[in-house]
């Protein structure tokens, strides 16, 4: 369905028809995009963990963003849900809203990013619309993905006692937008490429995910920023958790730049838009966790400890300096020095 | 996730819980919109029918549109499609990109339009993303169905013989459109707000689509216009039809603006936005089909027939006058009079 079309583009059917129905060639319940809905189904003993997230050029992406990486983002921010979740991913939908400017290079290069990422995630394309906005560039995306029966890993199962992880490198992200935005005292041309490539394209464990089933006792994906996620997983399970900020996993880049500005912390800590995976764990699942790090070389940092929640607290994560000492957090999550 | 606010509204969260988390209070799957994904498993037996569309202010409603009619109309957009496919509606996910200028009045009345139709159709919000866009409000809903294994109905099942049927009536929606921006010939009072109503409010008939699963031999929702939807479903079965002209249901109102202006019927025919269904069907499906239209208190119309495809005909779809004449029709299947 779509009432209005964009004039610089080919019509609605032949955009669908060369750049979309490609991606939806290996999805027998996709029908081609030639039908108006498509047909999923889990296997026998699964559950379909279903997740929505929207991108807007100028909010979540910048317009002057490689087309293919915005799609892959698009994608990833979802993924990033499902993985946190426990889930294979299988599918997705999309709903492309272009304004009439928009050239065609664009959504060639945006559909080649997604075929990119179908064959690195196998996951296919189901179904989808796309219309005119006279506003900017904005994308929603649909994702599926499948767990056994009742395992989709929740947030609201942490535990006192637990162990807070994560993976990857923290505050990448956030440090590539300030360097975009000019708003960071400018770092080595490596350290900037590798954080805004890191904002651009986020790099979630989705590999990982599945195994964390049975592992993790509460998991969430870190998008808003390590501490309000980690504040959302202690809301939900009742608990509270302490950091030490010393542990937080920081990249090569990262820490460069904090050896400069200590205050960039606050970036790290609040950021967002990682898309690595926050969760919690018990003391047996520790070995593991060892050994998937090793098996899919990724990393996962142990960076806390789930505590019983006392009703005087006013905020349920505390974060520590490597001398012990609490470093000042508002009701927001945010931290000012 | 949403990395942006709304600085005119309450946060994303307060916005979550105040407005959209009652929406989800009946499907345990929906976890009460707190965690980042949601349970959904079809029952045994059962496919999971999967549709998105989306709709943007400016292009699919109007900004000064009530807030209740543009949210009920967000989800009939895509009931309309699971109605088509046969399928029983059981939920839907949102993702609503808000300008900062919004006012929270605007987004109560949109979850109340929400609401009313949730109580309609028996489905429910499951969840979603809001997010701050520079540009107009703009709707995205994903909506889940379901029907047995294989049975969706299809596109490319009409064969020579069918009849064409269409539920409802069908160009109001165009008709009262034109009168939203003055393009038409100004109706009588009751007659233009008849038909703005059914351009803003499509009613498209969701308990008849699952009854239609084993009689309907292919099926659409009649979203880009009469003729346009029509030759979807010809160019997917590789047949061809005719229509009747006089034969396509009008309401009072339309019937009132044709009989002065009868080049109307342009907009009767290509206009879209009416969200009726439109099916074929074999000669032995007529008598149930009367018995259904008696029990759900709908019409259910025979505007043609479907025939074979002839290799020399340049459109798929023809329509004919009363007198057997055959109007002319654009490659686009727009008529021109």
């Amino acid at each position: 369905m779509s009432t209005g079309r964009n004039q610089g583009l080919p019509g609605e059917f032949e955009l669908i028809a060369r750049y979309f129905a490609p991606l939806a060639k290996g999805y027998p319940g996709a029908f081609g995009l030639l039908d108006d809905a498509a047909v999923i189904r889990p296997a026998d003993g699964r559950d379909l963990v279903v997740k929505t997230d929207a991108i807007v050029s100028g909010v979540h992406f910048r317009p002057e963003d490689p087309p293919d990486l915005v799609g892959r983002k698009a994608l990833r921010v979802n993924l990033s849900d499902l993985t946190a979740k426990g889930a294979v991913p299988l599918a997705y939908m999309l709903d492309l809203m272009l304004p009439r400017d928009v050239e065609e290079a664009w959504v060639a290069a945006f559909a080649r990013g997604l075929a990119a990422d179908q064959a690195e995630f196998g996951i296919h394309l189901i179904g989808g619309d796309t219309d005119s906005t006279p506003g900017p560039i904005s994308i929603a995306i649909m994702a599926f993905g499948e767990v056994d029966i009742g395992r989709m890993i929740r947030r609201d199962g942490a535990r006192a006692g637990d162990t807070v992880y994560v993976t990857g490198t923290i505050g990448d992200a956030a440090l590539g937008l300030a360097v975009l935005c000019g708003r960071d005292s400018r770092p080595d041309p490596t350290s900037a490429e590798f954080l805004i490539g890191r904002y651009r394209l986020p790099a979630p464990p989705v590999s990982l995910g599945p195994h964390l089933v049975g592992l993790a006792t509460a998991s969430i994906d870190v998008s808003d920023g390590l501490i309000a996620d980690l504040r959302h997983v202690c809301e939900a399970s009742g608990v509270a958790a302490d950091i030490w900020s010393d542990h937080v996993p920081l990249s090569e880049a990262a820490r460069s730049i904090l050896a400069r500005d200590p205050d960039a912390l606050q970036s790290v800590l609040s950021g967002g838009d990682d898309y690595q995976i926050l969760f919690t764990a018990g003391p047996a699942a520790a070995d593991t966790l060892a050994v998937l790090a090793r098996e899919f070389r990724l990393s996962i940092t142990a960076i806390g400890q789930v505590t019983a929640r006392s009703d005087q607290a006013s905020h349920c994560v505390s974060v520590f300096d490597p001398k012990g000492r609490p470093l000042p957090l508002d009701r927001e999550g945010w931290a000012h020095f």
